[in-house]
């Protein structure tokens, strides 16, 4: 039982179901390195490129950066936002991008932190994941503020895919911090577990239930800590336990380094997705000088994770 | 200095600003009461009217909607992941209900529960916020996982456009709980505030910063409070001191009563927008039933908030 990627396919999973995307993930690591190429197109970036800041010049954009994406990266993450800022014509351009790439080998990580009651969820979950969704995608982010339990369809689906969903647990962003590392109510005395903390816990145990032994199909977006002070707004997590992928958001002009992230997932190297968008941007639009520029960091990156 | 609703433009407001949310709610309440229609295309609602589950389905959903919608009820609230799931499709659907609504004179709330990092927020408010966003609406709801002291760019587009935040603080789905309810640190010594009340303090400094004396731009999504045990899920918050105006989403299908707004809101009753979807949509598809089982819910809820 040999998947599309040469990757095998684990005893406990029935024939014809996909291959999980941690088996997909493992195999464009060995080939590419684990890194992300960030998709954000702002509209100071399509100006900066002379492209214009309007839906075509976002198609415009879309182009350059799905020539360059082919063999060059394992994984690419559009930033819906960006394509949002455009009305229905970006969203069609993201569509064709999420299309054409995953047509491409790439494996497609839809950022789009979205997050309601159930009912809701289930219909979010149906526009980006599994066979028919409109905005099909390998992985996508969902953030937690109304609950991890209440993302029953979103689980269910990413799992049944072959897909991942990577819940926002610790951001990249210090703004962030103060929910975060609030305390949720502890058992009849002594302190309870952050919401970091909690949501890690609740992820490690639907993976145990989903895929035993296996890392499973919910992972967490955890930035980078910062090597620098002050730390205790980082407190230590324990990131192996959770058996997940973890999408490692903020490279480059955000502020961490590569030798951060080597740092934060020391624990589990070869689980990381660090995404880098803008620095690496920045070196377009030509196909050319954005390749190189992936390429050289996507070496940087494999080296420092033990790729 | 009289708005085009008729409302008197505060003192601080120089001319040429729009009219603020708060005032437009205001005379839009005292003509319809405050009820706001959430409008709720599920596929199983699609099906249910006879329309079909796909985007044509969703375009008759909408010309049904909106032509029940003028002239009945002063509010609606769009579900984003509804649209999404029909993908551009969908959006471009979406697009035309919100511009249709508001030129009915409609309020109009779009749920899409955002929130990200500082500069993908800046793309999201100019999707939805201000003159010229392709999905303008006047009120736009947003997640606070990612800290609110990331969305400035949100903030001010919405002060500026005379639109309204709405930061989901306490949700209507009991699975939220954990999170909204964690403490975070404390001065000192003591107890820190819970999240939710550590929100609603900084929506109230927004408000006083930007609207002093006034009912701010930056409002929050409260949960409706159910009458019946364990109430100690639901600690009381301090609506008043916020000066805000609050969606309280969930009434009907999700469980709370007219009852419930009545007695969650007790300290501020003007200032709540209560919102009904599937036991409203579940009258139609004729535009007449829709409109009478509308126009009884927004009596009812007038009456228990003094409307």
């Amino acid at each position: 039982m040999i998947g599309r990627l040469g990757v095998r396919r684990p005893l406990w999973q029935p024939e014809g179901m996909a291959d999980s995307f941690a088996a997909r993930f493992a195999a464009i690591r060995a080939r590419y390195g684990p890194l992300v190429w960030g998709l954000d197109p702002s509209g100071a970036l399509l100006k900066s490129w002379g492209f214009g800041d309007s839906a075509a010049g976002l198609d415009r954009f879309a182009d350059v950066v799905l020539d360059a994406a082919a063999g060059t990266v394992g994984l690419v993450k559009p930033q819906s936002a960006f394509f949002e800022r455009h009305g229905w014509r970006g969203i069609r351009t993201l569509q064709r991008l999420l299309v054409t790439a995953r047509r491409a080998g790439l494996l497609t990580i839809l950022d789009v932190k979205r997050g309601d009651v159930g009912s809701t969820n289930d219909a979010y979950a149906r526009a980006f994941l599994g066979a028919g969704a409109p905005l099909e995608a390998d992985a996508v982010t969902v953030h937690p503020y109304l609950g991890l339990a209440a993302m029953d369809a979103f689980v269910t689906r990413a799992a049944a895919a072959g897909a991942c969903l990577l819940v926002v647990t610790r951001s990249s962003n210090p703004e962030g911090r103060a929910v975060q590392v609030a305390r949720c109510r502890g058992e009849a005395r002594g302190r309870g577990r952050t919401v970091e903390e909690t949501l890690l816990g609740q992820i490690g145990a639907l993976n145990a239930a989903l895929a035993p032994g296996e890392i499973g199909p919910v992972g967490a977006v955890i930035g980078p800590t910062p090597q620098r002070p002050p730390l205790d707004q980082y407190p230590p997590l324990d990131l192996a336990a959770a058996h997940a992928l973890f999408l490692a958001p903020g490279v480059g002009a955000q502020g961490a380094t590569v030798a951060d992230v080597a740092q934060t997932f020391t624990a589990c190297p070869d689980r990381v997705m660090p995404s880098a968008s803008r620095s690496l941007l920045s070196a377009g639009p030509g196909v050319g000088a954005l390749r190189a520029k992936v390429t050289a960091l996507a070496a940087e990156m494999s080296a420092a994770l033990g790729g």
